[in-house]
C-alpha cells in the first residue's frame, strides 16, 4: 500500500498533488480500457478499504435520488435506466482494467483478485423510465454485497443524471410547443459524443419526434431529419439554383432553408418559385426553415407571402438556440410556425445543466446481523438523508387515476389504508396530511437480480409511458413558470426512524 | 430518393415530422455503428446532393471558429483536437453504417457507394490544443472534397466545441485557485459517459492537476485522485473508528472526510485523534476535506484546532458546488485552504455550458477552375463569415514573447512588414490600427494531411504548452471579470474582400 507522491512543474509553479496517483506507462491508451473503469477512485479505494477491515458478507442498500429540480420545475423525468442495466448485466473489470488498477499500487492483492473474478450479486430495483419523479423518491435503489454496490456509484449517477435532465428539459420545450414536432438538433453542441447520442434519445422520451443525429436514430430506431445548411445554399451560383437543385433531388422533403442571404428580398420568394415548379409537377409538401433574425416577425411575413403566393400548406420551421421560454413566447406573439429544430439549449439543458442526483448509503448488514438503518446528517434539512430500505408509492384518488401524491415508505410495512403522512419538504407549511381513500401503486420494479422484470426498450414507448403518467398528475405541477408542488410524504414509521436517527447522533 | 412520411401517436395527440425518416428494423442496436455516423442527417442529405447536382471534383475550405467566449470572458482554450484527429486518420463507415444509411432510401446508390470505398482526401490545419484562441480566429480549417468535408462538421464541431469549453472553464477555476492544486471531480454529474472521460482530459489541458475518473486518468495518464466518500465513515459503528480504519489501510493518505455528522464537534477532533496515532508511528502527511456548510468559516475554526493540537502541516480540501467565483471570495476571504475538488461546475461549464463553435464554409473550387470566396450574410455584423482560405497570425513586439494582437489574412498574401489592420470586433471603437515592429507567428500547422506533423498527446505537455501562451498575453486579458478585449485584425486585402462580397449580395 505504497501511495506514490506526484510533484509536477507547471511554468514555474510547483504543484504538489496531495492525494494523486500517476501511472508509469502510458500504453493503456490504445487499450480495451472498459466503461467499468468510469469510476471515482474513491470507489475503490473505499472498496478496498471494505474488503480489507469488514466482514467480507456485509450487505447494503444504496438509494439514488435527487433534491433539486432543474428549472425551478416541479418533477424530473426519470432516463437512463437502459444504459444502467445493459452495464449491469455484463459487469466486470476487463485484463486491462485490472492491470490499471494494479499500476497503482494502492489495493491489496487479495482485493484486485476479488475484482478479477467478481460476479455481481446486487439486486437493483429502480422507477421506469420516463416516469415523472419527485425530490427524494429513490429512482433507484441497489441492494447487495456493500463492495460492489460502492462500485456502482460513479457510473450509475453519470447515466440517470445526465439523461434524466435532458429528458426533463425535453419534456418542458415539447410542452411549451404545445403539440407541434419538435426536433432535436444540437449533436455538434452537444458535451461530447455520448452526450450527442444518449442525449437525443432522452430528448425523445421527453418528448421530440426526431432527431439530428444519424448514429442515435439508428441505435434507438428514432426517426431522423434534416435538411440543408447555409453551406448547400452558398455552393450554388445563387440561391434560387440551390433551392432548384435541392427540389431536383428531393422533390418530395423540399423544406428550404431561406436565412442564408436575406429570408424575406431573396430566401421565401426564391422558395416560393420552387414551390410552384414542384407543384406543377405534382408534388405537395414544401416548407421553409428560417434559422436567424427576429422568427416572430419573420415568420409572419413569410406566412402572408406564402398564403398569397396559393401555398397555405407550406409550412414553416424555426431554429437559432431555442428554448422553452423562447417557443412559448413566439407562440404567444401569434407567430405561424409549424414545427421547431432545437439545439444546443436542449442537448445541454443550457439553462440548468446540471442534475444533482445522489447515491446515499441507506442500510448496511454485517454477515447474519439485523439490516441497520444508516444516515447523513447536514445543518441543512433537506440534505439529511432518509435511513433504512424503502418503498416509494404514488397515491391516486380511490378508483381513478388521477396522482395526487407520493408516500415514502420503509421496505418492510405495509402501507396502512389511512395514516398521517409526514411532509418532508421543507419549504412546505403543511408539515401533515391525513392519507385517506387512495390506491397506492407501488413506483418500483426490480430490473437487476433474481426477480428481474425485463425493461422497456422501445424509446417511444417509453415516451408514451411519459405522456401517460404525465395525464395522472395534477396539472399544476406540470406548467414551466411556477408550478404548484406535489407533497412527498414520509410513513409515520419511516419519519420516526429519521427523527430518532437524528437525535442520537446529535448526542 | 423515396423520403418515408413518418406518422406517430403519442396519447391521443397524432405529431407529423415532416421531415423525419424511420428505419424499419430495430436490429441495429447492438451492431458496430461507428462515431462516423454521429453526423447530422443533412450532412449526409447534402453530400448526396453535392455528389448528384456538382462536378465530382468540387472542392472546399470550411472554417471552425467561434464568436462568443463562455463566462464572458477574453478567449477560449482550444481543445479536442488529438480526437478530432484520432477519428479522421481512420475515417471510414462500417458496413453497419452503410447499411443503415441505404435504408433510410434517401441516397442514390452511387453515392453509398463512394461512401463505402471512400478514401479521406481532406487536409486538416489546426491551432494545437492548450492555445489560447480569440473569436472569429479559425480553430481548424478543412480543404478537400466539398462531399468530405461536408461529412466532417458535426462530429468535429462536437468535440471541439465540448473539450475547449471544459478547458476554458478549467483554466478559470485554476486561475481562481491561485496556484492551489484543482482535483477534477465531476464523473457523476458529466452529461454522459463520454463527457466525464473527455471533459476530464480538457480540465488538465486548463490547468488542473488530477481527475477522480479513473477511465481517463488511465486512457490520458492523468495522475487519479481521491480517498473517502460519506459512505465509508456511515459504514463503521462511529466516525472515529471510520477514521481509524482508514488510516489503518492508508496511513500516507489520511485526507479524511469531516462533514459526515458534525465538522467540528465531531469530524475535526476525531481527525485530530487519527493524525496523532499516525505520528506516532511516523507517518507524516495528514489532511482534512468539507463538503459541505460555510467552507470558509468551517476551514479558519479547523484550521486553529490542527494548529493547536500540534498539525500545522495538515492540510484542507474543499469540495461542494464549487466554481471560480466561489474560490475566488473565499480566497478572498482568507479561508486557509490548500486543494479544491472541482465537480459538476467544471465538468458541465455549468454557469456558460455551451461554446457555439461553428463549421463555416469558406471557398469553393469547381474542377480545375479559380477558388471562389464563398460568404454567409446576416443582419449581425457579427455573424458575417470571413470569405476566402485564410491564414491567422499571433503578432508580438517585435523581438519580445508579448503578443499584442492576431491577424487574419487571405492566405495566399504575405503577410506585410508594416499595415493597417481592421478591427472586426463590433464592439470596439477603434476600427483601425497601424501594425508594424511586430513579429508574426502563425497559428495554426497541418494534422492531417501529406504534410501532417504529429500533434502533441501528452495531456501535461499540453497543459504546459498552455500556461505559456497564455504567460505571451496581456495580463488584462486573463482577469475573471471583465477582461480587456484583445485585438483580431484583417489585414486589408481580407476586409476588402469581405466588404466587396457583402456588397454584391446585396444587389
Amino acid at each position: 500500500m505504497v501511495s506514490v507522491q506526484f510533484i509536477l512543474a507547471i511554468g514555474e509553479v510547483f504543484i504538489f498533488t496531495f492525494n494523486s496517483y500517476i501511472f508509469e506507462k502510458a500504453d493503456f491508451y490504445t487499450m480495451s480500457l472498459s466503461h467499468a473503469l468510469i469510476t471515482d477512485l474513491y470507489e475503490f479505494s473505499m472498496a478496498n478499504g471494505y474488503f480489507e477491515t469488514l466482514p467480507r458478507d456485509t450487505e447494503a442498500v444504496f438509494d439514488v435520488f435527487y433534491r433539486t429540480v432543474p428549472d425551478n420545475g416541479s418533477f424530473v423525468v426519470s432516463a437512463g435506466l437502459e444504459q444502467v442495466v445493459e452495464q449491469l448485466r455484463g459487469f466486470h473489470y476487463t485484463k486491462e482494467d485490472i492491470d490499471y488498477l494494479k499500476s497503482l499500487k494502492l489495493f491489496s492483492a487479495e482485493f484486485i483478485s476479488y475484482l478479477e473474478t467478481m460476479t455481481f450479486d446486487c439486486v437493483v430495483y429502480a422507477i421506469p423510465e420516463g416516469t415523472p419523479v419527485f425530490p427524494r423518491v429513490p429512482i433507484l435503489t441497489v441492494k447487495g454485497p456493500l463492495i460492489q454496490c460502492q462500485l456502482l456509484e460513479t457510473f450509475v449517477l453519470n447515466l440517470i443524471n445526465h439523461q434524466s435532465l435532458i429528458a426533463t428539459k425535453s419534456r418542458r420545450i415539447n410542452l411549451a410547443a404545445a403539440g407541434r414536432p419538435v426536433m432535436e438538433f444540437g449533436a455538434r453542441r452537444a458535451q461530447g459524443p455520448d452526450a450527442s447520442v444518449l442525449g437525443a434519445r432522452a430528448a425523445v422520451i421527453g418528448g421530440c419526434g426526431s432527431t439530428s443525429n444519424v448514429l442515435s436514430a439508428a441505435k434507438y430506431n428514432i426517426p431522423v431529419a434534416g435538411t440543408m445548411a447555409h453551406a448547400w445554399v452558398q455552393s450554388y451560383p445563387t440561391e434560387l439554383e440551390a433551392f432548384e437543385k435541392w427540389a431536383e433531388i428531393y422533390p418530395d422533403n423540399a423544406l428550404l432553408l431561406v436565412d442564408t442571404y436575406d429570408v424575406l428580398t431573396s430566401g421565401v420568394p426564391n422558395a416560393i418559385k420552387v414551390f410552384k415548379e414542384l407543384r406543377a409537377k405534382g408534388h405537395k409538401k414544401f416548407g421553409i426553415r428560417i434559422d436567424s433574425g427576429d422568427i416572430a416577425k419573420l415568420s409572419r411575413k413569410a406566412r402572408k407571402m406564402m398564403d398569397d403566393a396559393g401555398f397555405p400548406e407550406a409550412t414553416i420551421t424555426a431554429s437559432n438556440a431555442l428554448n422553452e421560454n423562447v417557443i412559448d413566447s413566439l407562440l404567444q406573439e401569434g407567430a405561424p410556425l409549424d414545427s421547431f429544430g432545437v439545439g444546443e439549449q436542449l442537448i445541454t439543458s443550457s439553462s440548468s445543466p446540471v442534475l444533482s442526483g445522489v447515491f446515499k448509503l441507506a442500510a448496511l448488514k454485517i454477515g447474519d446481523g439485523e439490516w441497520q438503518p444508516k444516515i447523513k446528517l447536514s445543518n441543512s434539512k433537506e440534505k439529511v438523508t432518509l435511513p433504512g430500505e424503502k418503498k416509494a408509492y404514488r397515491l391516486y384518488h380511490k378508483g381513478t387515476k388521477n396522482a395526487f401524491a407520493d408516500v415514502i415508505a420503509l421496505a418492510d410495512e405495509s402501507l396502512p389504508e389511512e395514516f398521517v403522512g409526514i411532509n418532508m419538504d421543507p419549504m412546505m407549511t403543511e408539515t401533515e396530511a391525513n392519507l385517506k381513500d387512495f390506491d397506492a401503486v407501488l413506483l418500483t420494479q426490480v430490473v437487476v437480480g433474481p426477480k428481474a422484470k425485463s425493461i422497456e426498450t422501445d424509446t417511444f414507448k417509453i415516451q408514451k409511458h411519459m405522456y401517460e403518467k404525465l395525464a395522472e398528475l395534477p396539472e399544476e405541477t406540470q406548467r414551466l413558470l411556477n408550478p404548484d408542488r406535489y407533497p412527498v410524504y414520509l410513513t409515520p414509521a419511516l419519519a420516526d426512524l429519521q427523527a430518532k436517527m437524528i437525535k442520537d447522533h446529535k448526542l
